[in-house]
């Protein structure tokens, strides 16, 4: 086909379906018919508030960017896939000349283009194009869904396995039960954690975690009125270490905390918990302006990390670890739309739970004219 | 000599000589006869809070630990030592058996023996005991004040060497002109850092630091009224960058930023000038509770490390440092007391200035009958 | 009671059970009971040669250092056994104090006081003496036997974790099947390998391995009249990356190659199947004069790393792995002896089969009047 | 000037000036006009053997990779440098897509285009085409002929820092005073070792090392007839270890051995020579098949690294340390030669020294027209 209908953003909360031209490409690079593309809090983040931080929406930009597809065509020097080949999508396509990117770090890159950060156009259309190294062959037993999941996968694997650098047997926390915290744990769970606990306030996702990848849970105590945060911390980090018997060192203490919730709570919290030498990562965004306990830094000789995105060999760990079982993905699926309908989706991953009340965690929005119930 | 005057905290303020007995060793210890003292941040927070965080001195309590001494008797299984030998004294006796003692990270052992934290008798008295192996025999170009800053370095090389990681031409910038700062700066120089830049609040400490280590110097321009520190911060990063040259990346950015003040704008700041992908080490502790930037952590995957302390090889590397003459200790040395002075040492350290008006930056306490003039 | 009936080499073929003095014990330490101990290559060695490189048995000695047994005494700082308690004995004390063991490497201590290395007694008596971080509770479901055997898990978790950093999905290739390569292929597979080639020139052996651990096996091609073993290595390089589909990088590739066998063609084998950029860890000791390629090794840019015993971190990690069930040890107990039988345990394995033909993997001796069926 | 007039290697010892094309550039190429070119020991190889290991001259190909020139030509996207620039080239062009690209270990790209590496022309010819990140600009301070030295100065940053990853202080010994070895003791030394051993079997090579960078030198006895390599290896670090009072461990051990001599007897006393927990890095071809002591690398637990080429950062810190003063890369130029005699200058650093007897470091040969004398 050659139109290339696409899931624009306009303004804020104002977007619609526009025809767009099909992507010249490049000798190295592919042109992919998008399958599957998941929904993010950050392509929500932009329809709402139409900014993250410094990225600021200024002119019209197709969403999108946790995707999965079909190669529709290959440039001439491309030898990696061929037509016809269903590919996990990573979304960014760097420089390859910057210090960043020559050091194994590409995920600095100042330079990178990024799908659905302005002001590059996302996955949301019937085509898009990349450099064919980020077009990932999609083994057998991975369906389109899975491959487009393989995105926020690779947002935990490089929180866990890179940043975190997690051992088999290590205690891990992880605060936050959307799905990258739920990613974080089942990284964790795959790579031998003993110990994996999940943080959140709302029970129902708590249970989810159990099922899914936790072995213990917590669910913090209320709030009291006139409490300040940092005193909450420190009760909630005292509740939580007897409740799960945590210690500060040994075998009962946490290796590694990782914070998918962005909340200052959690942050406080967890640097509270994790253990004397231990290790903190940052990889939910929320407020940026976080109360941190230094003398807690200091004395507990914490090391503490932001991590962003992912980098070279997050993505092929992540389809490794699907394709082989240690991961499954599939239960954070709950919610899938056709492309006509990506409106819908977003509203309903914005409130949060679709009018039947279901909670929402994964929706996945399927490409133009691809079956919404063809995984 | 049998008897051992010992300098006492015995309450907030409340300081006097007192004797106490001359401590018995073990055979793997020594007797080291005190002759240098410094004075630290942290023993006048002791003299004046009774506390440091959770360290809360609850008997009387001998003040000090930056020493050196000569041997005075060396335990039966003692060999590394002998008597007479002039030596550096590594405060800290950790346990040798915990997790951290044998990962090699001792200072973070909690069981550790550490002069002058409560209720650990520290080194203001003639006789100090400790493990033979942390008794570092010193080369006959270092003094015994020389000695006694070993510590101080100690604290530096740890964080910049150990923690910050820092290597040959890469850039740091110090936040926090005291003793600490100062030596953080010396040391990053020694390793070959090609630029040094100090940030102080007060000119005078910066010109100590340009004619001692720093290549830059950055005096913080004056807060506004009504100003946040997080505004200020940010404004004050801006303005860093500007008048400095320094870029978020490339040979002009900042690989190392090291706070050696507290300050929760030095700290915000900080966080702000270093590079993407840069390092950000803790060591100076001030108010705990200190505002983040977690976007800024995350968008360039800082590392925060805090610094404890020091541990293995930290101590030999810094007489090594000082011995080759790479790091010079003595211009550091401000103010000298004899023993029966201690009070005032502390009083003047407390204030700033001695009634001379001459700034502080390290006063250093003979022990009891030994030549305040001799070094 | 109170005599230590003691299993001693005299000189080289020479042993024979003698009472020995029970050992005193200091406060740090504890007397422990020994039940079980296993017997290592090296106590053949030993036995045989008198000698392994520079260690050279020059008075009579007791042999045996993989052992577990019940603590029978605890000297008077002790906290953290306690009699009766069920302990796999790490059979290193170390000075604590040198340059090794303070940066966490303390296998390297030049002053080790090590079981069963001249000239220091080991463990097949009824009693030894040791430092009380040193005996480690085992939990409820791993048996004495289990504890004796965490001495060659805690070989293989040193080479395979520690200096090997394998991680999970990565691929492994084992060279040698006797207990320390099994053990290596067992811990590589409980570390989330994706692939564990055995190597090993006898197919009982690779049968027993692809049983207990490894993914793919491989039986090298025989050695031609007249070939070098230069020639030989290439040639076998070639054929096993035919026949198991190796590539020099990529998905195919082994990231990690561990030689247990100390023979001189599979270690230049393992260095010319191991990736470009990988690793090569030597744990077995064999000819000490090896052939290698450097011209491999520079152009794959190849680190190699010697493994010598093991250090902090790897007997508790070695006691929950095999606790967690992630590593079963029982099937590599092949053989069980009483301690009167100690003597044809160990002609038993110096000759690699039992008199009903059964080869050997590990052979217990129980400690005197231990019941050999109570494992 | 639109000719190309190149040094070309036609067979063994069979070399001529011919025209060739001028290369014409891609946009992100720039067109080099080559001013200097040192002649390499690799050159050498090939001229004399036709190949080095599996790199085979099959067809006519330029020699030449230490080079530097003035940019001639900038395609459309390039912005890092302009016409008239005077740049280092790093002469090894990756594909920036492989594995070992995005991971920041380029210098394993198996697709890379290495100037006078079959089969692609070297910069032996007026022109040199080369990707602009790969063209770096000289500070105002290195001459031309600096920047060629530049190429074998990355060498040993590359073995030195990077792999060796040497911190100030430590001791180091480097076997061979060719060029690379020269420049290795260099980059010790402007690292902050404390101790820098040259060894060497020609005295006047251990005379110039000393005046240039080296502490101490050692010349190896005589080998004695019917001594095996071995048993001289054993004898030879013994007498080193006497001669210069090396230990096993401690202060006056030495922490890292570079070999940039490839011979066998090198190799096998530097393993012998190394520290217990040491690091070897191998950076020097010569014969490959060379015997190590496996029994030596396991009791230290040796860590052996090859270093091949060099990789990201490597440049910039070879540029940055010469700039800064901390490198001297001029006295290694021994000899210089016009174009037009570059057989001349092959002969001479085959032969070792030329007609006057002067023995040869480098020689440099100068671009077509370019003025011998101007550096």
């Amino acid at each position: 086909m050659s139109d290339n209908p696409s899931f624009v953003l306009k303004g804020i909360l104002d977007v619609e379906i526009q025809q767009k031209p099909v992507p010249e490409i490049d000798p190295n690079e592919v042109l992919v018919e998008v399958k599957k593309t998941g929904i993010c809090g950050s392509d929500v983040h932009f329809l709402v508030h139409g900014r993250i931080g410094d990225f600021v929406v200024e002119k019209p930009m197709v969403l999108g960017h946790e995707a999965a597809g079909v190669v529709s065509k290959v440039g001439s020097s491309v030898t990696n896939v061929k037509v016809g080949d269903r590919v996990a999508m990573e979304p960014g396509a760097t420089c390859r000349k910057c210090e960043a990117c020559k050091e194994g770090r590409y995920q600095l890159c100042p330079d990178v283009i990024f799908a659905a950060t302005p002001p590059t156009d996302g996955t949301l259309a019937r085509y898009y194009r990349l450099p064919s190294d980020l077009a990932y062959p999609l083994p057998q037993n991975l369906s389109l869904e899975d491959g487009a999941m393989m995105e926020p996968l690779s947002v935990a694997v490089h929180a866990v396995s890179k940043l975190g650098a997690l051992r088999s047997n290590q205690s891990v926390a992880v605060f936050g039960c959307g799905p990258v915290g739920l990613l974080c744990m089942a990284v964790a769970k795959a790579l031998g954690a003993s110990r994996v606990i999940a943080v959140d306030i709302v029970p129902s996702r708590l249970e989810f975690a159990k099922a899914y990848a936790a072995t213990d849970v917590f669910l913090p105590p209320p709030m009291e009125k006139d409490e300040s945060r940092v005193a909450f911390s420190i009760r909630n980090a005292q509740a939580m270490k007897e409740k799960l018997g945590i210690a500060d060192r040994g075998p009962q203490a946490i290796d590694l905390v990782l914070d998918a919730s962005g909340a200052e709570v959690s942050i406080q919290t967890g640097i509270r918990i994790v253990k004397s030498g231990g290790t903190y990562v940052q990889v939910g965004m929320g407020n940026p302006n976080v109360n941190v306990d230094m003398f807690v830094v200091i004395c507990k000789e914490l090391v503490l990390k932001g991590s962003f995105r992912y980098g070279p060999g997050d993505y092929p760990l992540a389809i490794a670890l699907a394709a082989s079982g240690k991961v499954d993905v599939k239960p954070l699926v709950s919610h899938r739309f056709p492309f006509t309908q990506a409106r819908e989706a977003f509203e309903t991953t914005r409130s949060g739970k679709s009018p039947d009340g279901k909670g929402v965690i994964k929706a996945i929005i399927s490409g133009p004219d691809v079956d919404v119930n063809e995984a």
